[in-house]
């Protein structure tokens, strides 16, 4: 079991607001569900994150490296509206099919995801239970462990033992319908009493399987689905709150985008939008301008970054999933025949970067979907996943990348009556003058989509660490080039000149360095207590202006993460932190 | 009359189109009134501007300059959220008061803004006349100018010289309303066939008296007022658009905010959210976090900046009035003693810092606001208004600078409950020990709140120049920090090694300045074209290497507002375009 997992999710959430990361939406509102602000530090945190995003995805991309075609990578970014015109969703799909399905106690009047509710029918005839995905003990747990799942929500006494056994063999998972993954222990069938394999399996594939029924084969004992599935069951499911029968409404599908309405008639039906869901269709609009605006020629990829939008019905893991949150996607643009190798090349590309901002590859997973989960016009899609310390020993989507054919181009094509193919000069056969005929096409379209509160997140779990052998255990070991702070510079004592020394160096910093992030100092308590403070903050480097300092121009520089100090001279201060930050 | 006045904006509007600045959002599906795209070089250049303000008004505040305090300037920034609490609109004023009023015609069913319904009755007894100001015609206009303006609307020939006559004398204004501004014959009474006269006032002076009724008091030949405004008047105000009598209806509140709903219930009432109409509440509402959470102490400032939405009722000149719109505000907190002081630091600042990144102080006042035009809350306010084309001779907002007292931080605490004064230890008698005894206060805010669109829009108008004696005679004077494009390397030709000379440089200068914008090459056409087309985009330098370069290691470097070339060594094209770039 890595370090992450030993990692306290309680210990994280409290260092981000006691320390300005990370507050609650409207707190003194009590709040409002989904929704979290960035205090000072998580602001310029997130800032820095963006930044180097856009630099290495769109303004340099790849680090100047060359692409599949033997070519520099090209990139250019767009800003586009949160408000679009409603036909744009409309041909996206996200209209039609960007729903969750909806079920409703007609008991107890409580609203909750028909495929959040699963339903347990034990071997014994007549006999059922329900229980709700993503409640509080859920989250608490990881995710589902079935028998201990069910001990909390009913109480320790009101299984019996037999109860105990017989739930201890609900789930079933059949190797066959994951060819894609590698072999391993956890795919086999499982049932009857293997509580830690149950709970391995449980924890780590069971959020992958949101759409499927599982079913035990070989018992026969028991049945677990999930409400509005497409199964045959009885309509006996009880209601996972108020546990009466019979009584929850036939699955309906609710809308994730937020919808308001535009212009002063007031008129919901007529004029009627939505909050984007994700950038990425502000850029296929867009796709055709740029073509004609700019000289970049296929391949070539768009970037965006923004807010979006998504009104999940059950928000949850801290700032995982909010319901406003903001993406940075890039769409990139290439032949058919070229796509799979665009495809790869991305896709090695992103885990690459995420590990070049600080993640541990033993905390970072390239998942490829399964033949059954991609979109119908996906032939390919990855996720990078992340073993936060909510989802450990399993992990949670921080960037798909998505293989997404011409599907976006031909759908925006077809609605809105306008041309987005692509006439390609560099292709087709040679003429006579000695250039090409050109080939015309609609062309595939590879999409790096970025989550950056959920990278923020990421990084700042990582970044977490206690060691208690120092005097203030926890500090955060984030890369210099994302941490907020980017270096501290303290007089020693507050005297001897040396405050004065030390406001000039901050100056000095402050004006060279400040676009990259905050430049402390701080002349209260004693060293070793500023030093803590600025570990906990994050804050690769501190100088220090002691005695010495005055007699030979030299300051000490403290490393966060051994805590080392050595000596330079106080003109390389900059250099030396220069380098660092790059 | 400046230059500003002479700048087409059809052409300006061309260019950011041509180029790739500006596009309308959504416009393969005919767009969406009120929301625009951000193209390649329009997404970069406002990136430019957002960075400069968050670096010089949050991490390295004014310069690093001390405020009349005579201490470095303090400022942390946040990231809130677009959706917040209903409860903090309803606090902040925004739920009851943030409304225009809004009239439909019984007749033709056209809904309009009511106090754009401009309303004429002439001399004659029972004839009426009505006009929308904000219509295209006015706008093109640049106002209202109100004989032409009539004939624009009626067609020529609809007008007698009798009624000419007439509405020569309908607008009048008393200098006594506005007694804080500079005398000058501009604010004199103005009456019968001054046409001139009668254009400059219109077009400088109208557009700020929106809540004010405009009577003729020398001639009693007419009364002019806005539909709603507090006259009496007898209801026979004719449609502007269908011309139909005693058809409009009693002007009705219309509330800017755009509304929407939170969570799968659906319910309108109960669930409705608003967003943001401006990024200054998430502020005020994290204003105890941010001060329980950072050793920041007053006075200091907290900046945000972010995409707000405001549903205009008709949304005009180009991205100046938009439904989606990016803010940068800072709230700066400081003791209510010190506010007058700090109020007047921040208006002389924010006037000095958009000189800086390239506006011209002729183009440029900064606009006490009346005292009638104040909040009730507010001692003092300013804007900085921009000669825009559309507005030139007169002046658009680009930012307003405005004393909001304790208002919001009060409102807050009363709605919430929670205290939200603040108590300085700084402040009160000293005590025997050495210290304060301190004072507890609710802080006084001082606001500077900018436009990130009319900014970059204002930027752009400025540096847009035609010089008829150039071979290609429009081009961008963008300020270095600005330009989307920071430099260009151009091989003279596609042989004899310069094009991998420059392909190493280019690398360079990308590695480098990549996170500034943009570094550009081309090989292609004429070196004369490729000039022309980095001057339109605004580029500032283009290093050319040529057949020298590969006998003594220097290149060309064009400046682009001269087009002068000057020699340099290949090694110091990073160092200088560095300095140049700062």
């Amino acid at each position: 079991m890595s370090e992450a997992t030993t990692k306290s999710m309680d210990a994280i959430m409290a260092l981000c607001k006691r320390r300005g990361f990370i507050y609650q939406a409207s707190e003194i509102y009590g709040g409002i569900n989904g929704f979290w602000d960035y205090g000072p530090l998580g602001a310029q945190l997130k800032k820095n994150l963006r930044d180097a995003w856009w630099q290495d995805m769109i303004m340099n991309p790849c680090w100047g490296r060359k692409g599949p075609n033997g070519e520099r990578v090209s990139c250019v970014p767009v800003e586009t509206r949160i408000i679009q015109h409603p036909k744009v969703w409309e041909a996206s799909g996200h209209v039609a099919g960007f729903n969750d399905p909806m079920t409703m106690c007609k008991e107890c009047k409580k609203l909750m995801r028909a495929d959040h509710v699963w339903v347990a029918r034990l071997a014994r005839e007549g006999e059922w239970l329900s229980f709700l995905q993503n409640t509080q003990a859920w989250n608490q747990r990881g995710g589902l462990a079935i028998p201990e799942y069910f001990t909390l929500l009913f109480g320790g006494s009101s299984l019996t033992p037999e109860e105990r056994a017989d739930l201890n063999a609900v789930v079933a998972i059949t190797r066959s319908e994951r060819p894609n993954l590698p072999a391993g222990p956890k795919f086999s069938v499982l049932a009857g009493g293997q509580d830690e394999a149950l709970e391995q399996l449980a924890m780590t594939e069971l959020p992958a399987k949101v759409r499927k029924h599982l079913r035990d084969e070989r018992f026969q004992l028991a049945m677990l689905y999930r409400l509005g599935d497409p199964i045959q069951d009885d309509g006996y499911a009880p209601c996972p709150h108020c546990r009466a029968e019979n009584c929850l409404t036939e699955p309906k599908q609710f809308n994730l985008m937020f919808p308001t309405v535009v212009g002063a008639t007031g008129d919901w039906e007529q004029n009627k939008a939505y909050l984007r869901p994700e950038t990425a269709q502000g850029i296929f609009v867009q796709f055709k301008n740029v073509v004609d605006t700019t000289r970049i020629r296929v391949p070539f990829g768009i970037g965006n970054t923004g807010i979006s939008f998504r009104n999940e019905v059950t928000p949850r893991n801290y700032t995982f999933r909010s319901r406003e949150f903001e993406q940075a996607e890039l769409e990139f643009f290439c032949h058919p025949d070229d796509s799979q190798a665009w495809y790869k090349f991305w896709r090695d590309f992103r885990m690459e970067w995420w590990k070049s901002i600080g993640l541990a590859s033993e905390n970072l997973i390239l998942r490829e979907h399964d033949k059954d989960e991609l979109s119908h016009y996906s032939t390919g899609t990855s996720d990078v996943e992340y073993r936060f310390p909510f989802t450990a020993p399993g992990f949670g989507e921080l960037e798909g990348i998505a293989h997404r054919g011409c599907y976006d181009l031909s759908q925006h094509q077809q609605h809105s009556g306008v041309k987005l193919d692509y006439f390609d000069t560099d292709r087709g056969e040679l003429l006579p003058n000695g250039s090409k005929k050109g080939e015309r096409y609609i062309p595939h379209v590879i999409e790096p989509a970025a989550g950056l509160d959920r990278g923020a997140l990421a990084l700042i779990c990582e970044a977490y660490t206690r060691d208690e052998s120092r005097p203030s255990p926890e500090f955060l070991k984030l890369h210099p080039r994302i941490a907020p702070i980017k270096a501290a510079v303290f007089p020693l004592v507050k005297k001897d000149g040396m405050p004065e020394v030390a406001e000039h160096l901050h100056q000095e910093l402050s004006r060279r360095f400040g676009h990259m992030g905050f430049i402390e100092t701080d002349e209260k308590q004693s060293i070793g207590k500023r030093y803590a403070r600025m570990d906990e903050a994050g804050c690769p480097y501190c100088f220090t202006i002691d005695g010495d300092t005055l007699k030979d121009q030299t300051v000490t520089v403290r490393d966060r993460d051994t805590g080392a100090q050595e000596r330079m001279a106080i003109d390389k201060v900059a250099g030396f932190l220069g380098e660092k930050l790059l």
